[in-house]
């Protein structure tokens, strides 16, 4: 836990925060934190900043809290992935919210298994442990939106449009010829496809929506490898 | 299972091989494959191709092979990388692998739990599988090299020079002011340090030895998740 991620109900008054279960028990053990320890804070889709243990208790742990930095710059990238098993979705959401993902669009294809939609994983309280995760990890505060489409060609002929406005549309492709872009190169998004990969119609949709192949070369990576993979080059 | 890889005791002949174990399973179950079906295979260390399916018996599956093709090129990045935790080696070595590290040195350092250089997942057959599974994975046929350094200072100092020769040195710092170079900058060695950083010690004895080190920016990232996010950087 690399900061202490407090949200609004943490809050009695405006700078004072009480926290309990899972974050006290590891100011306690871990950090060994006393009245007078200076921890790294941040308030949930707000500023990161610092709280002074005021009071320690069995169950609770309160913070006079001062906030006064940014968190860190999001990354330009809206993610459209396709479902992943969920077992992996779990992963690659903590790994992509710690990356500074803001936008991840979960679709379906033809190689995501319809049992996908139904794991428990999706629900939000699941989900949003995944992204507190995700954010404590990265010293960030600001939650990603995650949408879900299950209908590939109704989402990408409907939504995607929308969702994708004014990015550069990139699809990861093993067989492209272009090579991923590095660098700054704007705001982006970036599809990954199942790891069965596209059909080759849904390739061809795909194109007809404006997103480039690209590829990381000849190999074929696992979803959580490659997630990072591509991501790593987008990091300013 | 990309890639049915055969390694020398499975040739009782130089074009026939015959598998046991976890690849007929494989062959026979998921691939569902006959007399006549032909398969991507690769030869341990050596060259891709077909394998066509002459016998499938209970417990065995006999091929004839015809390799006619080389491997992916490797990628020209030296991993050296600080011990992680038992759970989480396995899973990046697998990773590295599938990304096309060819040199991995695994090394000891400040915030490496002594306790890790005693797990069973650094044994020979322990690493071997998982190199097995990476390589499977990416399609690929030459394993890396792993060599293990328990003690910091002597690694740096006596082993690090030679085992780094010719390359640009590299060492990932949260706190580095420049960004970690991305495309194709010639052959790497990239530093990567335990979860809870180098101290400051540590970096200033890497400085001496010539690694310069690079960011991807504030965030803080977990050893899973900055391997690929730096190696993604350096992919054709």
């Amino acid at each position: 836990m690399n900061l202490i991620l407090l949200d609004d109900a943490d809050f009695p008054s405006d700078c004072v925060a009480v926290v309990t279960g899972r974050r006290a028990d590891h100011i306690r053990t871990v950090l060994k934190a006393e009245v007078g320890t200076r921890l790294r804070v941040g308030r949930l889709g707000g500023m990161l900043g610092e709280g002074t243990v005021t009071r320690v208790d069995e169950g609770a742990v309160e913070l006079a809290v001062v906030l006064t930095r940014q968190p860190p710059p999001p990354l330009p990238v809206t993610l459209l992935l396709a479902l992943p098993r969920p077992k992996v979705l779990r992963r690659v959401i903590q790994c992509v919210v710690t990356l500074g993902v803001k936008r991840i669009v979960l679709f379906g294809a033809f190689r995501v298994e319809r049992s996908y939609w139904r794991t428990p994983w999706l629900t939000e309280p699941e989900l949003r442990e995944q992204i507190v995760l995700g954010l404590e990890q990265a010293r960030d505060t600001v939650p990603p939106v995650i949408t879900t489409h299950p209908l590939f060609k109704p989402f990408l002929e409907d939504e995607a449009p929308a969702l994708t406005d004014g990015t550069r549309r990139l699809v990861a492709d093993p067989d492209a010829v272009m090579p991923c872009p590095v660098g700054d190169i704007g705001p982006v998004s970036l599809v990954v496809g199942p790891e069965g990969g596209f059909t080759a119609y849904e390739l061809s949709l795909l194109g007809d929506g404006g997103f480039e192949p690209v590829s990381l070369g000849r190999r074929i990576f696992r979803t959580e490898q490659v997630v990072p993979a591509l991501l790593g080059r987008f990091l300013a």
